[in-house]
């Protein structure tokens, strides 16, 4: 990294973010549990994105992105590719501009995730995911068309974006001496990063990756983004192969650390939620629960901050998850 | 009744509820969903009560009436009959204030249940719910062992402190039109109505109970309290043969309506719960967002606010309730 480069995101974009999507994304709440103050020794602040428009944190990038597209833009339409919350998320903020929006999913896609989509007004492409490659017929369909593609994580108005829950967990909150982040592409770590680091240098920003999905914690010890199979775990919003170029280059530079979660420590994650916080978390979104729980995070610092990321789980495939092993 | 006599809770109750409990209960976020204000064409503020300490409202009539409790008083501990959410309640006042309790649960209580509650290190009694009287052990229990005794509903202190929810909602919301309360014993019905009518006398408050459950509906239209059959229901916190006699007192003058909703409306607002607003809703918590999504409430005034009472439904009861019907 050249030291005399100057970020690309910092925390002023971030506070720019946050000014553009207030009244349009929620201030989601920030819970408190005894329980878990007392498990952990500490006090634990968590933000629950999955209480978000559209269930999760993929919301605040997206709109942030989208608003700053010209009117010009904005007439012509948004492309995006993902099968998961970004999708929902580019959808949404193209309605609350007056936009349209295409989002190219795999045809394998659930019904009720592209119904989500649709629900939205958006049109949906699809592609095979076994032969196609999405960001080059998302870059293609965008071209065509005429297009502004936002992709999920690459780019700067993203990353922006995303740190503001961050941002507004500090402002609910209080100062805090560590926040747990899930890491996917990484567009949620570098946000936060980037703003709770531009709030205060000496505070600890905690990646959290499922363990077959560990390529920003192999990257980061092998100095440069490397990649890994297509991972196997229940955490699907955290199944990247490499780390984004942007992001990682953020990372690599803020994150003290990253630690990894079991599929059964996610799971478990996931029950404490339900059954002792009363909330709904989707796999990927539980992962920074999942390592407090797990003891991750030794020694656990005085004042935690725990970034909920999303809620996108239907309850057939919860129950699939965690049902079964209900307490009687 | 006599209006010669003043009221036996009033507003400044309430208030001086809501001063006992600041720090000690959770100051509960309100939930708004742009997708139910479209549904219903109004603006619709649920008070998030499943994400109070013990996982309900209970804990802020529970802890109210402890707190006054003397010195002398809470050496010798406290009793309490319940086999849900009051029991956990009283069994967590008495912890925070230092005091012991007993509770006197049936005996085939779930062991869930039972847990929680002596993991807030209360005692408890057992009883066959068959042949035994609940009201009666537990006085016998409290005289016997010189307990002071909390019941579930039937105290001004209690009904005062259920009341600092709607309280809360209303500094939280402003000002609201109308509110939606599930009705049981009775207790969060008249402390709702007190606080909000004390408040601004022209707000509408319906009170909501399960179809099998219409102790209170039948009992306003006898002009006195009357007694059902054993309600068969899901909607387990709401089924009371019969009304209290203070908090009917109160709810006779107070409440405008109560409107009735069926076990699969309250089981399709439990789903809305999970799937839209990623929160976990008890049958008996669900019933007010129940009767707003059935239409009960209508016209809908512009702005409304929904007490959710409670989320203590453990997962695989939720997938029971549930699960089944799940979207693929």
């Amino acid at each position: 990294m050249d030291r005399a480069l100057p970020p690309v995101v910092t925390l002023e974009d971030v506070r720019d973010a946050a000014a553009r999507l207030a009244g349009t994304a929620h201030r989601t709440p920030v819970l408190r549990s005894r329980t878990l103050d007392a498990l952990t020794g500490a006090s634990i602040h968590l933000k629950c994105e999955n209480l978000q428009r559209v269930g999760a944190f993929k919301f605040r990038g997206a709109y942030n992105t989208a608003s700053r597209l010209t009117a010009e833009q904005l007439a012509r339409g948004i492309a995006a590719y993902s099968s998961g919350n970004h999708a929902q998320a580019v959808a949404l903020a193209a309605r609350e501009l007056g936009s349209t929006a295409v989002i190219v999913m795999p045809a394998d896609t659930p019904r009720s995730k592209m119904a989500a989509v649709t629900g939205y007004g958006a049109e949906i492409v699809t592609y095979d995911r076994y032969t196609g490659d999405r960001v080059a017929i998302g870059q293609a369909l965008a071209a065509d068309r005429g297009l502004a593609l936002i992709p999920p994580y690459e780019h700067p108005h993203v990353i922006a974006g995303q740190g503001t829950a961050a941002l507004e967990l500090v402002e609910q909150a209080g100062d805090l001496d560590a926040f747990l982040v899930p890491v996917g592409g990484g567009g949620l770590a570098a946000g936060t990063a980037t703003a709770v680091k531009g709030l205060r240098a000496g505070v600890r920003v905690v990646g959290v990756e499922p363990q077959a999905g560990d390529d920003t914690l192999r990257s980061l010890a092998a100095g440069h983004r490397v990649s890994i199979a297509v991972p196997r775990t229940i955490a699907d919003g955290q199944a990247a192969e490499t780390p984004g170029e942007l992001t990682f280059s953020i990372n690599q530079r803020l994150l003290d650390e990253v630690v990894l979660v079991s599929d059964d420590e996610i799971r478990a994650a996931m029950r404490f939620a339900f059954d002792r916080l009363k909330i709904v978390v989707e796999p990927s979104g539980a992962t920074g629960l999942a390592a407090l729980l797990a003891g991750r995070l030794d020694p656990v610092p005085a004042r935690v901050g725990v970034i909920i990321s999303g809620g996108n789980v239907d309850t057939r495939r919860f129950t699939e998850l965690i049902g079964d092993a209900g307490p009687g």
